[in-house]
């Protein structure tokens, strides 16, 4: 027993490893300006704003993924794929913070970056389920599970919509992206159930 | 009880993956020179100067975090984000620290650099205060609360009056912000403090 | 005797460590293209075909390693020392993939590929085989040791066989690494034989 | 106590994702060639060779650092600065690596190499000390403890050979520095004694 926990927990260092790595070469797009004038930081403000706006997405995703370990007792095979995906998913955000950057938030950057949290949160609906599948079926309310899957659900449509406004309307397809994190910013209701699962 | 432990851990371990690749990414702005003598490193100065600074408050901010975190038991997702913002504000320094060094100390970025350690300091002074609220208030002596408060409520003036210097006179502004964090290159009284807490 | 597990999981987390950041340099050779259409990425296909083929099979990598280590109780100077040769070639595979996507699957290229998987291959089988020797030999069936022998024995001949036929027709050398590479993708009997000394 | 080894595990832990950011970023300055030919990777073999050199002297460092860690049981705050300031020097073996590898074993760059190994070894020397000073004096032979502190002298000393010699035969004074890693090959010495110690 004390073999399995160190096993769901080397999972989630290597998942922490990547998530901060990720977090932190972002920051790297983020150079040094040429002048030493407070004006030479104006063009930087695409690639702050969107910098600031991936790290807390982020920070959002590291806080859901943290909350449903918690009920991980032994990680099987296809949660650890399913875990592989979803960060290799995560990792594509660099690449598309820096597109939205560069491109001062046109159409189809905003549609790759609103594609890659579809992505995101598929894989993540995916490991929630198995996670809430393979956890002890009479500890978990039908009211929380119910709730969870009430939630991701929502959320797919909402990165979908943000998806399918983008190629029209960029910022509000970007505006869209931020509504459907938001749901995931309260991930505690979770949290309380695992801790009367451990408990 | 050990639940509550590792969260608290993994809190911690993934604080230090992002502050240890923070420190790492820093190092790459010092490229090999093009040439090979000894004087083709002149111009690396301004860097390596900048360099060794901000990996020594790096270093201060870490063992403080780490005295810190031995206070808490359990995390909560106010003291979680409020990591985020913390690591956030630290994750801006080797920018700062760049364009510092590239402008070899002009006044806008030492200002910057001045304000990202005032906004370092803001995020570390509520992160202390949520983490001295939680701890069991039977434990921690009123004399070592009232210390702790006064000591970076001090610091927090003198990171606002390196920012209030630096656009008049950057390398004093420079010089105000390295004795702000003298102020932290002692955190054992706090240590102290948790060694008695938990035994 | 817990002494001994702290000292196999901090091999355990180190080799975390360095896989976490090998497999997320990787995605830095995505670089966000200069124009804002979606044109603009079919440019990055060899590029992105590469880094999500590498990034597949470093994910096996850890997979298999992480099922290996379950097997060890304190690792021993030979078995740090392979672990290190093993990450060393592990770690050429960001620069083999980039030069791959740049020469949009040359011959000579692909030939240094399938070389570095050869090498990962056969630091592997050394591993592989100190680990196995080192555990106990009474819990270690017969069919498992003689199983897994000859799988590795296998991927080594189709790793070798990549290699040979790469100089002449690169993408068929390519599938044929690939190929090698499934055999690994289940790693679970292995496992299956760690719980088994374990429990 | 077992608050005290969580607490010599996070130095631990902090120290080994740096060493792995460290080893890992110096790979990047393997670029991949704009050719395809095997030719095109000639002119890249002193950066290989230099990788090749650096990444297995950090291995060796990790491996030291690994065993004298196991000597700690709660890290004082001398020794959490010592080992910052190892680090620090550590971490200048990408830059100096770099250099050497660009101008092809040059003088003055090869002098850096050496100098820097000489400042790791001082680092060392010190948190070995503190290290072997702070474990319980009864359970620690003289025989070991002069054992080790006369290897660091010698490594100090051939360290030292190296960057006098290095200005005038550069090439020599490389093999110079190479030969005083060997000193640092079998650490298993100070293992034998960790692993009495804790029994």
């Amino acid at each position: 027993m004390q073999e399995k926990r160190l096993s769901a927990d080397r999972l989630g260092a290597f998942s922490d490893a990547v998530i901060a790595v990720i977090i932190t070469v972002m920051v790297l797009e983020l150079k040094a300006p040429e002048g030493s004038r407070f004006a030479d930081l104006l063009p930087l403000w695409p690639t702050a704003i969107s910098y600031a706006a991936s790290y807390l997405f982020i920070a959002v995703i590291w806080v859901n993924h943290h909350h449903l370990l918690h009920l991980v007792r032994q990680p099987t095979p296809r949660l650890i794929w399913l875990n592989f995906v979803h960060l290799f998913a995560v990792s594509l955000l660099p690449f598309a913070t820096a597109w939205v950057a560069r491109s001062h938030m046109a159409a189809a950057p905003v549609v790759v970056y609103a594609v890659i949290f579809l992505l995101i949160d598929l894989a993540y609906l995916a490991f929630e389920r198995t996670v809430l599948t393979q956890a002890d079926q009479s500890l978990i309310s039908e009211r929380v599970r119910t709730w969870t899957q009430r939630r991701t659900l929502l959320a797919v449509l909402v990165f979908a919509a943000g998806t399918a406004i983008a190629p029209f309307m960029p910022l509000l397809g970007f505006a869209t992206v931020c509504c459907a994190l938001l749901l995931y910013l309260r991930p505690e209701a979770i949290s309380g159930l695992a801790k009367q699962i451990k408990s």
